[in-house]
């Protein structure tokens, strides 16, 4: 007989009584809260189509970056783990031997959020009660599998199981988003949204910029060579987007470079990013300037902007060149705000319309210069701890670094970020958990009443994120 | 019937009854001590007129930028807030309307700093026994209002009321110190010295720079058109505070950058500043060598250096061109120490007659840089955390990253740095209490006998200060 | 009566009930592991030798420059500590008089692991059992006194207690290893390898640089002018030092600059650095490629490749000019470790037969950097919390910020990297102790079972040191 598989109901909350006893309380009044995720990686088509997903490796493992680099760390190779190299497909590798490597490896995880995230999934989805090693990797792989094939497993009805409010999907300018189109003429009850994420054209060192640039031109009608018209199509595919329920942008730059350039330096900048010749020190200008562009948008048509910066993406170019983008290969940099951001935050930062969210990968700006920096400027909000930093130490230094500056309300609660669908409710089980412990503490040290707590503890869990991302 | 405002007597200690009793026993024996305020923005005038304070809200809320800057940042202009645009006078806005404004907005506070300082000083020196909030507001006003014309409720009664055994106010070179002249001719006991605070003589970017050298030739009868007319003319002002009770000097830079040049690069530098035609890194090296000699200057008049440098001053234009400076849009930025203070080490960093006490606002250089360079020369002692760090989670932070490098003796307790006067009992108050909180972790893990903790526990609170501080 | 010097069973452990007995059961796992000493700076003429420490001071004051540092900070000389100037050769300071000046100051180290360090190696190893302070200076170094006399008291027989199974030290190149092949030859049955520290042949700002290549040629019979000679040389030292049980190789370089450069550039760079005429940037461009050379040549001879970077070593000149190296006088710098190992990554990251260590003395990236990197490349792994940060509180940091994302077997258990060989199990006994504290803590709030957390700190004691260093 296998170990068991127990999720405790007080997983994460601090150990001395007292403190215990508060969090658990406190649970209490989030735990049942709907699920606000303005921020993610699923997929439209997923709810047009309600199909079965396919296996539990296909499902669970292949598209977790989390777990693919971990075990790549230990010399497990990708192809073993079901990614296939560029130019040769999908699939073809069989999810239960992806499965059984896992589980033969699975005391790797040891100590992250990986583990917890899977934990709630095979417990609370799928029922599983016997912990995952060499021994049960096939009884829970069998049950995983058997579990999909029936109708309250398909996307939809997980959509509702899971207490989802509102959920964000996240495409190119470029996409027709015709499976928002038809997801809404579907008739189905559940709201999904697009986000409009324009790095695939306003990033000259984005593959295909050019082109993207052209059949920008082609989608809205524009005279996309040219400054104005260009400005102008991203405009109207931001219209495009809202029209269909988008209520924010995302914007995944290499820094927070803004720029706020005058209209010369603007057209020649986008010449020669048009024309594939932009050095990393122009390319850097123009996405810098974009971004003020896009501020100036947002105040137009009050889409929300998102941006995470600070990812040198593709570290690894062996990874790279053989499997593609997003194999667990980015790595974090040191990211400044306090100048970076300075060019957007002077032109629109006093404007409490806009609503400008950012995130980091470098936490030594948590309380050097982002809490300062979004408890200063009306236009300045905080996004979650993210990516590497998306976990309960991760989460912990984050409120413990911006709280005593920023305050709870320039936050704007959890976004799950996640690829793995069925891991949203898991991740947003360890958010609203590790909340309650941050806020038992401040109640068991007296600096912060019960009833306070309670009140800030159902705002950061549902109130905050529907309010910061105005769904 | 509101909430009730209650001020736990256990608040901030460890939430585990072990050590919260070992805190609680530790700060018996400092909760009483004497304070000491080397380093604040009181003024002497204050104590010499000995006039009432004249409301609630210009006491309490109009001069602290904590309070404006979070409410600030979710989009309450200042002018509602009390402070006037530039070139409008003072006053003029009902104090009544803007204690209604910050307790409509109380909420935002929770789990900040500012929240604690002033909830202590409502219960301990008004009072107050309801929380406050948009229902209390005016009740709570009233009973401060009706406080503040009391003789009781006067700076002086106050000083004495709090226990201050010593207060350094901080004032410009050119600063006749009439008012400290004034208050020791007036008899009183209470004890408030200058702190010479040469920002705007010696930093080429100081509003006025030129002029003030000019005036300082003046005040002095040395010739401040001339490399050593000048640095007499520093040294003269120096002697003229230190005759008035000064202990120490202040450098507010925006790096941390000493020095040591060769007089003929002095002079150039000094006729380019004086010319007004400074570049910002000709600039950078003036200020740098001016911290050199100033420390060339406490070797001979024994006064104690402080740096605090690392402050982008203004960062928020709009703000700055329509109300000024001290706004609360002052944004930490990355500051390195290792090598920006060598040239002032290299000369006096071995000579332990030297008392250069460092502040930062970036806690990356706490473990990586602070701690080590104070913990080996003699003349290096740490600062508190400062600003945005003063704070319960800053000053944990600090203690912990520090104290094992540094020990405890390296450091020299606890400076409240406020503009807000009812504010300094509440803010020693959580520095003891955090201070006593750090040592009974050391004692509740067995790292520290508790008889020690009790020592140091005074130590921080009452002995370094004044020894650092030469009070 | 003094003080009594108690050593708690608990120490270290967490404070609640909880955590502390999950502490204390996993504590008993490992408390009685053999110690792996995969990295330290004893030496093994003392094993060869087998000769009395000579008196209290020499042995455990003299060269520990954590206790010369504090006790330099606080303005006593290095000359009363028994540091000799440069050129007045060794000795002369009485030593009950050096041990009387620690003692006295001796306060100065509450909160330090000097401290921790001192009172378990007094407790345990000299079965002192009242505190160290001025009254009890003297019995406490006539008491140690009278151990070394003792034949237990022998480096040899000390290994054996200690429960040390593999210790290695640290050489040049150019060392003969004649104390290795002495003790080999000996019969002792204590396992003592060097490891190949390379420095003073691959560092061009190595004092003495060009004469050590010239000298590597005359031990190899390599033509140590040319490029091709001087590789084959460093690899023909590796092969000597790994004949005599040498597992690894140590660098300690100012950054983590790699480099990959065509050979045309190597072999100009190395005649500039043999001619002594390399500026800095060419001189941080040798180094660098020299680690990716290391590299090449760890995938030949499975040498494990250690890297520590980030010291500004001889920080202050007057101590260095006057005393020389290592006296507490090196400061930690800000290291980028994203950029800095790409280019050894972009050849050899890949490849799991690789064994890259890396450490840190910046903090700041052990979760943007250091975890991200080594929970993704096969050939790196992360080396313990080093010098400054070998704490209590430094080895909690280490374990919160990386665990998350590089999970406990990415990382390669303690080192205790000291020079003060009586400290060995003091050192371990931290590490072992804080380990088990912090897994109790994830077993406590329900992130690990205790069992696995069991194996889990079996592992970080014993096995993955081990394995990692391949002794």
């Amino acid at each position: 007989m296998s170990r068991a598989l127990d999720l405790h109901e007080d997983r994460l909350f601090p150990a001395d009584p007292t403190g215990r006893a508060i969090a658990r309380r406190l649970h209490l009044a989030v735990r049942g809260l709907p699920i606000i995720s303005p921020h993610g990686h699923a997929e439209a088509r997923w709810f047009v189509e309600d199909q079965p997903f396919t296996d539990p490796s296909t499902l669970l493992i292949v598209p977790d970056h989390y777990v693919l680099r971990m075990l790549y760390s230990q010399g497990i190779g990708l192809e073993a783990l079901g990614v296939n190299r560029k130019g040769q497909g999908s699939g073809g590798r069989d999810p239960r031997a992806i499965f059984r490597l896992v589980a033969k490896h699975w005391y790797l995880f040891r100590g992250t959020p990986t583990r917890l995230w899977l934990h709630h999934t095979l417990h609370e989805l799928f029922g599983v009660r016997e912990a995952l090693g060499p021994e049960s990797a096939d009884r829970i792989f069998d049950r995983i599998a058997s579990c999909l094939e029936r109708p309250e497993y398909r996307p939809r009805a997980l959509f509702e199981r899971f207490g989802i409010e509102a959920l964000s999907t996240t495409e190119s300018p470029l996409d027709p988003l015709d499976h928002h189109d038809a997801l809404r003429a579907s008739g189905w009850r559940g709201r999904v949204v697009p986000t409009y994420r324009p790095d695939p054209v306003i990033d000259p060192d984005f593959e295909g910029f050019a082109g993207n640039v052209v059949r920008l031109g082609e989608l809205t009608g524009e005279d996309t060579a040219t400054w104005p018209g260009y400005l102008q199509a991203l405009a109207s595919r931001r219209a495009f987007f809202k029209a269909r329920g988008a209520t924010a942008t995302d914007h995944g730059h290499p820094t927070a470079a803004t720029f706020d350039l005058p209209t010369s330096d603007c057209e020649a900048l986008f010449a020669r990013a048009r024309a594939g010749v932009a050095t990393p020190l122009e390319a850097e200008r123009f996405r810098g300037q974009l971004l003020t562009e896009m501020a100036r948008m947002s105040l137009d048509d009050g889409l929300v902007m998102q941006l995470h910066p600070g990812a040198f993406r593709n570290h690894n170019p062996t990874v790279w060149h053989a499997f593609g983008r997003d194999q667990g290969a980015d790595i974090p940099m040191r990211t400044d705000y306090v100048h970076a951001l300075k060019p957007l935050l002077d032109r629109f930062g006093n404007d409490p319309r806009l609503s400008l969210i950012v995130f980091t990968l470098d936490e030594s700006t948590y309380s050097r210069e982002l809490a300062p920096l979004a408890g200063h400027y009306p236009a300045l909000k905080l996004g979650p701890p993210w990516w590497f930093h998306d976990s309960p130490e991760g989460m912990r230094r984050f409120r413990e670094r911006v709280t005593e500056t920023v305050g709870f309300y320039n936050t704007v609660g959890f976004n799950d970020d996640t690829r793995a669908f069925p891991s949203i409710p898991a991740r947003h089980d360890v958010a609203r958990r590790m909340d309650c412990a941050f806020l038992a503490h401040l109640v068991a040290d007296h600096r912060l009443d019960e009833d306070e707590a309670r009140e800030v503890a159902v705002d950061l869990s549902y109130v905050l994120p529907k309010r910061a991302y105005r769904l």
